[in-house]
């Protein structure tokens, strides 16, 4: 069904193989007036792009995004806009080898499934390369929300079992696998030296902060603020895990330790809710993390099965991350910023007093 | 906005407010020819009813559900299905000296900062009342997985730091905390009496298992299976985390350690990845986690501020739960078989043969 | 599927049968702070209400409305608004004879073909019971419209071949059949008297009259102001045919003659598009018609088939509109009302300055 | 908003203006297992292009449709399909002349209006060439439709007062206005040849007959059959009217002669209602009517005012269709399949018997 459409007024669908000729999103509902142009976009997928750095793979396309309507004179014009990035580079044979093979960790199988067929080139439609749809479209939105003064920011909080002890906003992107902490990145670098040598691979938790969100964003009962971004996060491929503030820890401890005392000015004494409450943002800074696993596609030898039911012996060559973390966190800050977007519009509905103001008005 | 309507296809409204007339809901999109009556939600309602035992609070209503709309003769007749719960035991007096005031960890002072305004009785529509349209709603959805042979477990998998260690699946429905294990709910029993004596208050996690879920249930790219039962988890009030399978740990291991090898028969030697891959059903059991925060009202005292910016104290008194979790267990079974079965009617398009199969027959 | 849920911001989701315990809808999206009682909605419920003049049927019921939900002291709150009321006079004896027989004219033969059995109760869902709730709904979407100063004017154009040749507003409320020319009314009388007495039934048309609608509402491509009236209109049973200003007149004159010269002050000349221009509203008075086809119960002897495929002869006896129109006006002011409010919050999105102008102020 | 997005299950989202680099349509939703290729697009496409015939404009764009995704190896994988039309024969400067003029009955105030501002090249969004879209997206509706003999054939019914008396489906194709009557075709080849030399323009009235449609089709209260078609027909640029079987005329006759006798296996003595009764097809021919408004782009010079409310006199030059109906033919053709599409696949959830054939049988 409509599974590449998210949003509901601000409207987001994504369409394209790895391997096909292109990959693309088409943004409904995005209003006039906002500038923009393909920088703004490209410098996003930049971030996401492999072979960016010693931990990603090495396959070196431009990933150059073309506007191809709703942007008039470099302002939008509150039609669909549509953006699209050629397919380049596309090696077909590396993956020759896996057509009719389930690889273990992957939706080779399920996409079969699902289908009876799937386009088996590089993963197709599951294939990481649908992020570029996203952070595409990320990029517009960061452009509303920073007229809004609203601020998204994503981090790596963890590879593997390293984990930040520091936050040095300064630092993140500084380093290749965006960390906010020197020492850990040290330690993380070396972990990863090791996990190559060795042909396996790493997860780890991207954290995400957005600061100088209103009061009021999120709508009850089924599309609150924490519940619409579960959704998001836990759409992009190797997620399995989403928590808010304190998280999984706040089930462990007391409600008098946990409860976010109110002070003046409505200001809490901490932020334990995570600048959600009721599943309405509280004007505190709205803090999530996510949680990936490690690559499926490793090095080593792994016995699985093929389309017949028959066992079979794999090593996954080619072009790898051995951890999809740092290339991820462009993306989790493109579907943080896509999801606030769509429920600040939302919000717009809340009080018949907005209506008023701009109806009486004009 | 249309914060209260969930699904795309199998479609569920909830409304009403804690203290209002009644709660209710409307399930749009329910197939006919499915035998129901009121005993069928009448028992999972009863499952979440206050004054249910020893650890929940001790308002004692009915919730008698009145089916207004959609079947007849104890059939479904294709049309919408409209389910009604009258409030009898308002005792509205209970809550007016919190009429103004922001209680820490509650919706109060979001609701008011979005709306302008609130129904501040009990919670209004914030309130767990809420949850009674869900169980609803989820008894019929169970009714339509009955007849698939889909099941849907939920059960408590920690109370504060008890975490089960064995799995008794009789055990369940013997114990008021719903926890498969007969240590672990000794310990729980025993750590709730002490919280219930210093007027504080838990959390804890339950887990879900879902058992015969055909393959090929999720719709990429954002409508996946977890990603839609992400939203539906986080949906339900005093959830801070959700994760998949291992979840969290694999962010934390290896990839080799990790992925689940595929054997014959297209089983998997392990199920870490918790029965999706891609966002689709892998045919195995789907087990996920979530996470619930412990109860906000405490009846130690705390400080607060009014809707006037003023800083005063309230000791929440009256009728609280001291862990929501046991009441919450009927809630998200309720939540994944609704979650489910609007997918499995989504999944009906994935193939051209199961349209041909349907018009060239009739 | 989800049929019973019409709009995308201002949702209205209604249920029920003719002779089930009750109808209702659930409006999802109302903002807060509007002033809302009963007796609002009662008023134009009373306009629909059988039984009300010569020309309705007898079934006299009060058709009283209750307010469940999103409604607290007289105002809005933003949530959902449950509104219902029940059905008292069921009489289900008159409608006994045609379980099985499928009337010329109705839903029988289809529902029971779509969904394999039905509530054959007095036409069950495809009653015209079911537009109490779709009058109920229009209700509170005129509550908004008169806070913008917006005013939906629904009348009889035509009954039968009897057509308006003039208008005069006052006139309309004063006569049962809402026809603002008293000449074609008294002409319009004579020919039901007439047709009552063979049995037979009439059909008509009803325009409709949007006042002070500001210009720019309508969501091209698809969700036009034109689109969405012509989806809501015929939603309405019975409903035959739509169009807009000249309508299907249009068709047959030049282009020099139907285009509508802009002259100072941004208004027209002529209003022959009927207020709308490439689907968005120009300013002008929003024009459009509505054709019923004749009451489809008639007391003439007919034959048709029964539900084993054999010929039976039916004359429909008890209490049945000779013809619709009049009853249906306030149902079209409705459904009027209730699209042009959805388009209204849709529209709010438009230009990024209304968003910037609601969040950077609060 | 998201007016772009059209349909619940089968979704089709259209962009692109006239005279930006491309237009497109995604549709989401399509099943895998189709076997479609770029012919079987172009060949409908060519149908609406321009330059095709003596009645139309001499804008001569070989409009060459690229698919980008969703298709691999011939056969439709079940996820987005994307495609794509360049623009190449931009003539920019034949429209330069009225980038700050509201041409009459085009959407250029409404548009500045709604969004501030405007693509003015060549009516930007609100042009005919958007339907090239429309039209791509019904190629693939029609090829679902093959595969379950349903057939959807739209001909020109009346051009200006030339109506058709007669209907040889074989002479549709063969004649440039595609009406299924040679003496109707050759009076209104007549009546466009004055009109030519007059610079004026013609509407006409387009008729849609869908053969071999199972009965259940259409989803009530809301998505009714008539009420889905009515939306798509109006949402095409132009159209004024639209009605089904008898239509308008149904309101002027009496119930007796409009109601259709049920007959021996599960036929009507007549098609009055057009093959659809409470909103559900009944298994006879759907037919219905569509009205087009002349064209309002004229050589005649006409009196406007232009964006700062200025008089101005304006003679439109180039290319410009003098009747709009031909072209349109495929259009409406197109928007039909994709309605009935999207309605076949939502009726499969009606009974809870499908549900079980797909899942228990897999």
């Amino acid at each position: 069904m409509s599974g590449s459409i998210l949003g509901k007024v601000f409207i987001v669908s994504t369409w394209g193989e790895s391997h096909g000729e292109a990959v693309g999103v088409v943004i409904d509902g995005c209003p006039s007036g906002i500038h923009i142009n393909e920088n703004d976009i490209q410098k996003d997928l930049d971030l996401r792009r492999p072979g960016g750095n010693k931990f990603g793979t090495t396959r070196t396309e431009a990933d150059t995004v073309h506007i191809l309507s709703g942007v008039f004179n470099g302002v939008t014009t509150g039609t669909p806009i549509s953006l699209l990035v050629y397919n380049e580079d596309h090696h077909s044979k590396d993956y020759s080898n896996v057509q009719g093979v389930y690889r273990p960790g992957h939706a080779d199988y399920t996409f079969d499934q699902k289908y009876g067929l799937r386009d088996y080139r590089g993963g197709g439609r599951s294939s990481g390369r649908e992020t570029l749809s996203r952070v595409a479209a990320g990029a517009i939105a960061k452009k509303i929300l920073e007229a809004l003064n609203i601020k998204v920011l994503a981090y790596t909080h963890s590879i593997g079992d390293i984990t930040i002890n520091n936050f040095d906003e300064s630092y993140i992107k500084e380093n290749p696998l965006f960390m906010p902490d020197r020492d850990a990145y040290k330690k993380a670098e070396n972990l990863i030296d090791q996990c190559v040598k060795k042909k396996d691979s790493l997860g780890g938790i991207i954290e995400c902060c957005v600061y100088g969100l209103p009061t009021g964003i999120g709508e009850p009962a089924f599309d609150k603020l924490d519940s619409s971004m579960a959704k998001a996060m836990f759409s992009i491929g190797a997620v399995k895990g989403f928590d808010i503030g304190l998280g999984f820890e706040a089930s462990k401890i007391k409600g008098s330790k946990n409860n976010d005392l109110f002070i003046e000015n409505n200001q809490k004494l901490t932020n334990n809710c995570g600048g959600v409450l009721g599943g309405i943002s509280d004007g505190d800074t709205f803090v999530f993390k996510t949680a990936f696993k490690p690559t499926p596609s490793i090095g080593i030898s792994q016995k699985t099965i093929n389309s017949d039911g028959e066992t079979v012996t794999i090593e996954i060559k080619g072009r790898h991350d051995p951890v999809i973390v740092p290339r991820a966190v462009i993306v989790v800050e493109a579907m943080a910023a896509i999801t606030i977007v769509d429920l600040l519009f939302q919000n717009m509905f809340s009080k018949i007093e907005n209506l008023k103001n701009l109806y009486n008005k004009s």
